[in-house]
């Protein structure tokens, strides 16, 4: 974690939700989609495939918890993960919970439209319905 | 393996390149981008946090494996990784080789425009290039 701060940009966009064993997991404050974002706590780290095997490993296990728990809770039709990067160097990976017919199904999240903050409250029951799950499924402490 | 066959969509759109352990190795034809596929062989997969975790740590370790050698071949200026399958259901891993400046940068390649199909001889280049490079980094036997 030596050096790490959480990119300005990402910061802005998201919302806290927890910190997990390789890194923060955010929320995307953005309504059209539920839409976690996981930035493993690396400074300078910009592609999975640059770390050590077993740091990535231990990303992509996360990664992977992450999006059970966001498919347990919303019953979406389908789970759209990705590292990207392109805009925002830091590495971050995205789990999104895509439903046939959302805003821009079935194409990508990004680059679509512009961004709909969610309304408070319904943001912080999402939050703390994905950190009830990680705390279900032992991911996280209480 | 049982039972497992390769989707017809993604059939169509791909080339092949190699058969590794954990899946098929296939390069998009599309001209725009370099662009691999990896299509583990488990029939009906659909969700990479669906599997059991040793094998969904095999398909995601050899991903970034194949990740390292598109970025190594293609000297590109950031790889992109994702699973979506909102389109074609069967469980695919895209990995994508993106240039400041590409078709769609810093936009996703996902749904932008028709795929342009690469020209014959330079498809042969591009897949003698990744086999090359996993043979050389020992992924696939020459």
């Amino acid at each position: 974690m030596a050096g790490f701060t959480l990119d300005p940009r990402l910061a802005a966009d998201t919302l806290e939700i927890a910190t997990l064993k390789c890194g923060l997991l955010r929320l995307m404050n953005d309504r059209r989609w539920p839409w976690l974002i996981l930035v493993p706590q690396i400074a300078g780290a910009t592609e999975l495939h640059l770390l050590d095997a077993g740091v990535s490993a231990e990303i992509h296990a996360r990664s992977d918890r992450c999006a059970a728990a966001l498919a347990k809770i919303t019953s979406c039709d389908k789970i759209n993960t990705a590292a990207l990067g392109n805009v925002v160097r830091q590495l971050h990976i995205h789990i999104v919970a895509r439903f046939a017919g959302d805003a821009n199904w079935p194409g990508p999240v990004w680059g679509f439209d512009e961004r709909q903050a969610w309304p408070r409250e319904a943001a912080e029951r999402l939050v703390e319905a994905v950190r009830n799950e990680l705390v279900r499924m032992g991911d996280i402490d209480e």
